[in-house]
């Protein structure tokens, strides 16, 4: 791959300013107010598909948000490698914490980033990841390094669960068939300590809804009379949750497959220093279920999460008011073996059977998706590692992430396929968070790092 | 009285449009955005006080909003009556629950008010409750049959917890010196069962903050890592009460005055049905602490509720977060005895105590003020027990209200004052709420209810 890296070396600041300008359309899929952001930036990729020379370029429609496809197939004898990623982002706020307008990128130095980070949301999760891919491609193809044929599905729904992914890959199973999947939309444990994800959590995402008396009352009147639905939603969720940090929900454990002594042994290896984590959080303690450390309690153990609750009066100043309604969204990250929908279905049961007296409950489901894990035997992580080998100058450490991907477990079902997860964010570039960034040596380090991974995937392919 | 009443008649259509010419006007004192309309609603108060006839009418500034005052001094050897009432109104949300704009006053037929009632945010609380008095002296002035002296003091602080009052009040006892003060900003049992409100309880009104990770963070990467402050909080709010219905808070219950078995007695011969007050809020049961009834635990006994709580993500869709912080307003509501400082000051010392490691909490207090309780036995209750059986042939019975009127207690301890409340809303108004309405039946009988009050207290006045 001799041309290859010398033409992104020459064309680096043309793709960061592009990626710059991909990052200003506000692609917020959660709120329907965005529907046309989301569909300019689908655009966006479809006509970055077509300058870069791809064929076959469409913007499908879903029910929901498009899917963006693109194709080069050099031949049909060689491997073909499935590149996923998704151009929608999480919604900004809260707005008031983001240092600059999340919206319109900005260049900063920061103290970990060599070359300073992109800030915008999406910056990292997952448009400047998934960017890397078409720029690598880009540079092959410029370069005629292409050593495989390559496909491209970017979606618009990944932050709201791909609801409509599973339906387009079943449809379009010949469409999409390939050897692997590649996915950059994970991190690494840091700018020198490259790692490859091999295990994801699974998801169960719920909506839950408490109701009291028929309309908001004044506190004074029936304060201590009646069921107050914020307080009953407290005590529910507060029991979610024993004493040791365990889960109550029934069953909530039954399907879980303990992980052995030897690969929690293993896993132990990873650098990981409890004191800078809490320094980096800024917490006096880490908390979590008992028997497990702090990386054992976020990547090999499910857990459940408030991720926003509201009732009330919540503007400035006092009202006296007894809600009639109190809302939270919850949701539970799981390990191989747990099923999303059992999951839901347990939780839901469970929330219902312990709402007190005087109130009612109701529990809609969002979301969800199978874990993942990816075997470390596997050609697709030999290449991945032996990839960043050749970038980074050492071995990717193989790691099981807490996150959730639900789509590659979908991928494995219905096209049978393998995905490999190269990420290469970091820790503390605050996805989902205010001032989400992207560190530009990482963006770069993405994009030499991806053409090795083609060229190691065919060679160990020949070779099976 | 002869002239007072047919002038009522004959101008109360005039009367109800001036009113909800009033209604107009949303005098949110608890949002800065409102403060041009709370002063405008002051000038309103001001010129109806012009018009009328009143002398030394003032908008008084204060460090908040503004009083406005006026006064008709007949006679300085006759008796003095000092009518309190509040122009600021609470604040509408949520919006999307009223059937009519809060500020667009409309007049509907409903199923208990005679003459139907008018539907505005204030109709009731307590701009149609004060205006009754405004009108009730107008009448009597233009009657030549007010019997005594008048003083009237409207505030626009009420529903923040008249912060500002005190200082006024302190300031100009000899301005306010009077021999009795008089308010309707409470209830009537029913339109065919008057009653007076003889006992308020205090409040103590806080807000508190948890923070726990310095930023949001992805809850797939650190849920089940870190304490989660919508979790710690629901957790802290949850142990606020005990199984028995009981606050835990240390100290909560030391000074609380236990009401004795007679007073009990007494107060349960008010009718109430257990089942009816359920189906009006369409609940399946009442709560509260154990071995009181319903009516005792909302006027005899303290009480602690949520009245708002927010933290993460509570747009439409889901988010994957784990918020850095969470907040709720709670209020505790108090009985004869405690003093509301002291509330304060144990509910932050209790709250603080039992944070989980991994947050912080912060407790701001808001307002509060102290119980109240008007004796049977004097004459301000007397003559106002007699009013009501001139107008609606029966006597009033004395009722203990769970709300509060903090400013009660500070009349009493810095003018030396008891005050009368005679209410004419009813429970089902919806104050605080959406679709809040005020009967025109009642609006009626306040306005010639009050010249019979203003009557019985001089002629009773005279025979101490």
């Amino acid at each position: 791959m001799t041309a290859t890296h010398p033409y992104i070396d020459q064309h680096l600041s043309r793709f960061t300013a592009e990626l710059m300008e991909m990052l200003r359309i506000p692609s917020v899929s959660a709120d329907p107010q965005y529907k046309e952001q989301v569909l300019r930036c689908a655009h966006f990729v479809e006509n970055c598909f077509k300058t870069m020379g791809l064929d076959g370029v469409e913007v499908i429609p879903t029910k929901g948000h498009p899917i963006v496809y693109g194709e080069k197939i050099i031949d049909p004898s060689l491997p073909t490698i499935l590149v996923y990623g998704h151009y929608d982002v999480q919604p900004a706020d809260p707005l008031e914490l983001w240092h600059s307008p999340p919206f319109e990128p900005v260049i900063k130095p920061t103290n970990i980033h060599p070359k300073g980070a992109i800030f915008a949301r999406g910056a990292c999760d997952d448009k400047g990841q998934f960017f890397m891919h078409l720029k690598a491609v880009e540079a092959m193809l410029s370069s005629d390094e292409l050593p495989c044929n390559v496909k491209f599905m970017i979606e618009g729904e990944e932050e709201i669960g791909s609801e409509h992914l599973g339906y387009f890959v079943h449809e379009n199973k010949a469409k999409l068939a390939a050897d692997i999947i590649l996915v950059s939309d994970t991190g690494m444990l840091a700018n020198d300590v490259p790692s490859v994800t091999t295990g994801l959590r699974g998801l169960s995402y719920v909506e839950v809804e408490v109701t009291g008396p028929n309309r908001d009352l004044h506190s004074g009147l029936y304060g201590g009379c009646v069921k107050n639905p914020i307080n009953a939603l407290c005590e529910m969720i507060a029991s979610l949750h024993d004493e040791k940090g365990k889960i109550t929900v029934k069953g909530f454990y039954d399907s879980v497959l303990e992980i052995s002594r030897d690969d929690r042994d293993a896993m132990a290896k990873a650098p990981f220093s409890e004191e800078d984590y809490k320094r980096a959080l800024d917490i006096t303690d880490t908390y979590g279920e008992e028997g497990y450390t702090t990386p054992e309690r976020g990547s090999i153990r499910p857990t459940l999460d408030v991720n926003g609750m509201w009732g009330g009066y919540i503007g400035e100043g006092a009202k006296t008011v007894i809600a009639s309604k109190a809302n939270a969204k919850i949701s539970m990250r799981l390990v191989p073996n747990q099923d999303p929908e059992e999951i839901t279905r347990l939780f839901q049961d469970h929330f219902e059977r312990i709402a007190p007296t005087g109130v009612n409950v109701k529990v809609t489901p969002h979301h969800g998706g199978h874990a993942a894990v990816t075997p470390l035997d596997s050609i697709g992580y030999q290449a991945a590692a032996m990839a960043y080998k050749e970038t980074f100058g050492k071995e990717a450490i193989p790691v099981r992430s807490g996150g959730s991907i639900p789509i590659v477990a979908m991928f494995e079902q219905v096209l049978g396929l393998k995905t490999i997860l190269m990420g290469f964010g970091l820790d503390s570039d605050a996805i989902h968070s205010p001032n989400e960034h992207y560190g530009l040596y990482n963006f770069e380090m993405g994009i030499k790092t991806i053409p090795y991974f083609f060229k190691h995937f065919v060679e160990l392919s020949k070779n099976q």
